[in-house]
């Protein structure tokens, strides 16, 4: 591994990039709100744009390729984009071969969770382990899978789709057409549903919730009974993973971990009532904290072209 | 891949073991109840006895070594069974260098299910990929992953309990500590409870339930019904592999294969509403019966010679 690769995370309202070395070390960060209303020609002369920019500063022939996360599945070989419902645009689109003959450089897409889970492989809380589960717990849950140190894609890029796995059987109905999908539970969309359902106010966000819940009069507790479900559920989910892998290490990230010291204590009790083998473990299986945040995407973007090398295309012109 | 491997199935009561050429060819079976009774020493010495007969038969030379499938949980560095519940004597005894000394060539263990999962990729239903998952029905549910064409362990050797995963939350108490594991709803044994439950009978096998649900009167209606929840309960169980893994392939085998008639619609039904990649993947995505019946623990045990191959040790007196 030598030189730097760059990073990207196609969000749905936001493109950030980040020009890292081999060593990890974040040479330069860039980022801001995108147009993407402009439709398919307009993203991607953007991403050009940027891309010709960093390649610029940090230096065409150190450059390893890109790595783009994206919110979809990824057909890995074809290097297109499916489902990928917050860039309709981009749908069944040969993504990769348009952006590696426009900029001459090796492009990897890859789907935005698993990049997240390689980057806090390599860089986060991770480092020390070549199996591990990401979850992403948001609007909605993803997961990313690593497993001997490579992303677990599945056959048609659609492996981890772990907030859409069942956890209450006759629960409530999911956009993705099943019913009880532990997103509907334990995402920062279902507490504030929860808590509207035990009538604490409309439209609260988690964070409101969670406020509300460090009181000590009934909406308090109202409040701390969402977050049990909300743990207990997430924890049915945990389980099922520990007895399916057997991994060492679990991580949680996205924009409910500041809620943490409500949903881990039901969490890591549904896990350990739940699963025997975490209990065999005595300890040694972790459920923690991911440390990189929404920066984990970007590493894991960037460290794709390293541990998926593909030929370099033939630079424009030559 | 040259010569010959053993494939020993080391069951709660019989010992049946194979000689099996590398293209798959099985040259000889051997089985017979063994005396576990008597203790660890007599176990070893059979299994020993056994082995030098089949080599002596079928070459030393050509012997590429002997896998052994337990059940239980394998130290897969050390060698050691751990969770045998079936064959206390064995609980952390060093098996694999014990047997190892005493035949002087290599021993390789493997839990029971992870072994059968291993056949059915090498000779079986899953000869055309590399990914699939394997689930047991039997007295018990097991589970063995194949992943990259190598069974998946984890880090303590527990991947794959896919019996003790959640289904119903608040259901039935488990022998593991949880509650509404899947064993509970989708196995023989919970067929015969659940036919108990519904005053079908006492100790009725699920072969019984299975005729009396071919009739045209009320009680094969509940015995029907019984075949219902157990195919859901599997259903919610697949759903959630292929949302994990997006394999293309999942294999059903062991006792209850025979009810498939009236367990796979209800099932089939469940993994279409609770998994859309598996709606996505249009009927590419198999779950199918497979084909080695209780061979398939004997074609992978003797298999993993050559996927997993370690040095041979030293022959005894040299």
């Amino acid at each position: 591994m030598t030189g730097y690769a760059i990073g990207v995370d196609l969000g749905g309202t936001n493109l950030r990039a980040a020009a890292i070395d081999s060593t990890g070390k974040m040479l330069e960060k860039i980022g801001g709100s995108t147009n993407f209303s402009e439709g398919r020609d307009a993203v991607l002369a953007d991403i050009v744009a940027a891309m010709s920019a960093l390649r610029e500063r940090h230096g065409t022939a150190e450059l390893a390729g890109i790595g783009i996360g994206v919110p979809g599945f990824i057909q890995f070989k074809e290097g297109i984009v499916r489902n990928a419902n917050n860039l309709p645009f981009l749908e069944n689109f040969a993504m990769r071969d348009a952006l590696e003959k426009q900029l001459g450089a090796v492009v990897i897409l890859e789907n935005d969770a698993n990049a997240a889970a390689l980057g806090e492989k390599w860089m986060g809380a991770g480092r020390e382990t070549d199996d591990l589960v990401l979850l992403t717990l948001g609007t909605g849950i993803g997961g990313g899978i690593i497993s001997g140190g490579r992303i677990l894609r599945g056959y048609l890029g659609m492996a981890g789709e772990l907030g859409h796995i069942t956890v209450v059987p006759n629960g409530a109905p999911c956009g993705c057409g099943s019913q009880g999908c532990v997103e509907k539970y334990s995402s920062a969309t279902a507490v504030s549903a929860m808590a509207r359902l035990l009538q604490l106010g409309h439209d609260l966000s988690s964070k409101e919730v969670y406020d509300i819940a460090q009181g000590g009069d009934q909406r308090a507790q109202k409040a701390r009974e969402v977050f049990r479900v909300m743990g207990e559920s997430l924890g049915i989910l945990l389980a099922t993973l520990v007895n399916t892998f057997n991994f060492p290490l679990y991580l949680l990230s996205g924009g409910m971990l500041p809620a943490w010291d409500l949903f881990a204590p039901p969490m890591l009790r549904t896990v350990t009532q739940r699963s025997y083998s975490f209990r065999a473990a005595e300890g040694s299986t972790r459920i923690i904290q991911a440390t990189l945040g929404n920066e984990a995407g970007l590493f894991g973007a960037a460290y794709l072209p390293w541990v998926e090398p593909r030929v370099a295309p033939a630079s424009p012109g030559k």
